[in-house]
C-alpha cells in the first residue's frame, strides 16, 4: 500500500507536459528572445529569422541531443502539434495588439508561475534524455549524463548567437558555468545514477524531489533578485575531496605560470587547502564583476 | 491522350541532369570560387584547400541536407563520377593555359547559358530534397520544406568562409535573405504542397513552370544587371495579411525600443499598414548600401 | 614460410595499442593541453572544462570521423576503459603533487619515447579509419582517404579553440597544412590504395614501414629541433607534374590579380616551372615568419 506521498509523486511523474507546461516553457523562451535588443523590430523586418530563433530557444535542448546522438536535428519539425503551439506563442507574443503579452509578462506573479512551470519541464527533459541515451548505450552512464545535460540546458542558443555575430566567445564565459547549466548537470548525474540502480530511490520520487528543489530555488532567486544560487559550499567540499590534499602551486609551477601569459584566470587560483575561503571570496568577486 | 504541352513537361521532368546541366552547375560554382580575391593564387599555393572549397560550392546543398537528416556528410564523395567531373572542371578552370576558361566565361551569352542551366538543376535539387525528406518523415511538410530549401540553396558556403576567417557574420547579413534563398524557399514550399496533394497540379507540370520562372527571372536579372528581383509586392501583401491588422509600435513598445540599444535594424522598422511604401523604399535603400 | 622480417611485421601489426601506446598518446595530448597559457589554473578553476578539452585532444580524431560518417560523436564516451585511462592521465598530470609529471616530461628521452609511441598510434588510427570507411562505402576510396585523414589528425582541436574564442582563423593558417596533417594525409592515401589492391604490398608490411618512417622523422625533428620536415622536393615534383607545364600568370591573370585585393597570399605565388626554387625559398620564408 503506497503512502499518500508515494501516490502524489507517482501521479506527478505521470503528468503530461503538454499543453500547459509546454506553453509555459515556450512563453519563457520566446520572452527571452523578445528581450534581446532589436528583436521586436527584427520580427517585423524578417519574421522567418525571428521565428527560427524562437524555435531554437524552444527546442534547443532536443536539437543538441539529436546532434550528439547522430539523429536528424530536424526531427523536432516533424512534431507538428508542438511546432504549431510554439509558433502560435511566438506570433502572439511578437504581434499582439498593444503588446499585451509583454505587458502581462511584466508582472512578477506571472513570471514566477511561468518560470516555475518551465523548471518542471527541465526535469522531464533530463529524464527523457537519460532514458533515450540508455536505449543507445546500455549502461553507458557518461553518455547518459551528457545527453541529459544537453536536453535540459540551453547551449545551442549560444551557438545561434555565434552564427549571427552577436556573440564572441571569451575565455571567461566558457569557464563560468551558468546556474542553469550547473543545476541541469546535477540533475543529469542524479537521474543517471538512479537509472543504473546506484541510487536507492524510485524514479518518480526522485523526479518529485528534484523538481521541488529546482522550482523552489528558481522562485527564491527571482523573488530575492539574486542572479545565481551559489553552489560554493558544495563545490568547495568536492574540490577539497578531489584536489585539496595537494598543493597546486609549488615553486616550479609558479615559475611556469610566470612564463606563460595568463588570460586573467591563472592569477586568481590559489592553494585550496589553507585558503579555501580565499577561493570562495575570489569566485564571488569574479561573479560580481 | 496527353496534350503536347503535357508531353513536353513530362519529357522535361525526365531529363537527366548528368552531364550537361551538372557541368553548367559546376562551372558556375567554380567560377564563383575563382572570382573571390586571391583564389587563383591560392589554387597554386594550396591546391587541396582550393579543391575543397570548390567541392563545397558544387555539392554544398547536398552536404547540408545530409547534416540535417543525420546522413554522412561525406556521402557526396562516394559518387565518383560527379566528383571526377567537378574536379576536372575545377582543374581546367584554375589551371588552363592562358586562362581560357575565364576568358570564355566573361562573354555574356556563355554566362547566360550556364546560369540558366544551373537554375534548372535548382529545380531538380529542390524536388529531390522534398522527396527524400518525405521518405524520412511521411507528410512531415515542415521538414520537407526545410530539406528542399537546404538542397537548393548555398548556405554552407557562408559556413566555409566563416571557418576560414573570411566572413564575420553581421546581424544584417542574416536578415537579408538573398534572392536565391527566397526563390529556393518559394520553390520548396510549392513542391512540398504539391507532394502532399495540396496543390492540384502534377509534378512534371509544376517542375516545368517553376523552372521557366526561375530561368526567366535569372536571365532578366543578368541582362538588365539588376542585383535582385524584388518580391516586395508579394511580401507586402503577405505582411499585410499576417501582421497588417495590428499596430506594431504602440507607445509601450516605443518605450521598450528606446531603452534597448538597437543594432541598427530596429530603427528602420515601420508601421506596415499605412507605410508599406516606406518599407519598400527602406528595403531598396538597404540593398543599395 | 615467412621470412623473419615478415613475422616481425605481422607481430607488430597485431600489437594492441592498449594500454601502453594509448597511455603515451594520452600523455602527449594532455601535456599539449597543459602547455597552453593558463591551462593549469583553468584546471583548478573549472575542472570540467579542462577535462573536456583534454578528452577532445585525446579522442578528437575519432569524434571527427564519427561526425563525418553520421555516427554519434559521443560514441567515445561509451568506451569506459579508455575514458577512465585518459581521465586518470589528465588528473595525474594536472594535479600531481609538486607537478611531478610535467617535470618528468621535461626530459628529452621521455618526450622522445612518448612521441614515438604516439606516432605508432597514428598508424593504427589511419588503418582503422580506412577500414571503417570501407565498411560504409565499399571501394569509396575518396571517403576512405578522408576518414583515415580525419582519424589520424588533430583538426577538431582547432574547432574547440574557435568555440572558446582562443583562435581566430586567418586565411594563412588554413593554407599551411601542418606537418602532422601532411604526413597523416600521405598515410591515408597509401593505406587506401593498399586496401583497394592498388599497391602490391601486404597491410602488415605497409604498417611496419609507415610506422618506422613517421617515428624516425618525428624523433629526428625533435632531436634536431626542426619545426617541420620539409616535403618540398616531393611537393615540387608533384606540382611540376600536375601544373608545371602551364604558365599560371599570363597577362590577363596578372590584370585580374591586380584588380582583386590580394589577401597576402597571391603576391607570393610564382611560375612553378622556372622558379621552383623560388617557391621553396618563399615557403621557407613564410614558415619562418
Amino acid at each position: 500500500m503506497d503512502s499518500p506521498w508515494d501516490e502524489l509523486a507517482l501521479a506527478f511523474s505521470r503528468t503530461s507536459m503538454f499543453p500547459f507546461f509546454d506553453i509555459a516553457h515556450y512563453l519563457v523562451s520566446v520572452m527571452a528572445v523578445k528581450r534581446q535588443p532589436g528583436a521586436a523590430a527584427l520580427a517585423w523586418k524578417n519574421p522567418i529569422s525571428s521565428w527560427f530563433t524562437a524555435m531554437l530557444h524552444c527546442f534547443g535542448g532536443g536539437i543538441l541531443s539529436c546532434l550528439l546522438l547522430a539523429e536528424p536535428p530536424l526531427k523536432f519539425l516533424a512534431n507538428h502539434t508542438n511546432i504549431l503551439l510554439a509558433s502560435s506563442i511566438w506570433y502572439i507574443t511578437f504581434f499582439c495588439p498593444h503588446d499585451l503579452v509583454s505587458q502581462g509578462y511584466s508582472y512578477l506573479p506571472v513570471q514566477l508561475l511561468a518560470s516555475g512551470m518551465k523548471e518542471v519541464t527541465r526535469t522531464w527533459k533530463i529524464v527523457g534524455g537519460v532514458t533515450h541515451a540508455n536505449s543507445y548505450y546500455k549502461n553507458g552512464w557518461i553518455v547518459m549524463i551528457a545527453i541529459g545535460w544537453a536536453r535540459g540546458g540551453t547551449i545551442i542558443t549560444n551557438f545561434e548567437r555565434l552564427v549571427k555575430g552577436d556573440w564572441k566567445p571569451e575565455g571567461d564565459e566558457w569557464l563560468k558555468m551558468s546556474y542553469p547549466a550547473k543545476v541541469t548537470l546535477l540533475g543529469s548525474v542524479i537521474f543517471t545514477f538512479q537509472h543504473t540502480q546506484h541510487l536507492a530511490i524510485s524514479k518518480h520520487n526522485l523526479m518529485f524531489l528534484y523538481t521541488i528543489f529546482i522550482v523552489a530555488t528558481k522562485i527564491t532567486m527571482m523573488t530575492t533578485q539574486t542572479s545565481t544560487m551559489t553552489f560554493a559550499p558544495f563545490e568547495d567540499t568536492l574540490s577539497w575531496m578531489l584536489f585539496g590534499w595537494q598543493q597546486p602551486f609549488s615553486s616550479c609551477e609558479k615559475k611556469s605560470e610566470a612564463k606563460s601569459p595568463s588570460n586573467g584566470v591563472g592569477s586568481l587560483a590559489s592553494k585550496p587547502v589553507d585558503v579555501a575561503s580565499d577561493n570562495v571570496k575570489k569566485k564571488h568577486t569574479k561573479k560580481n564583476e
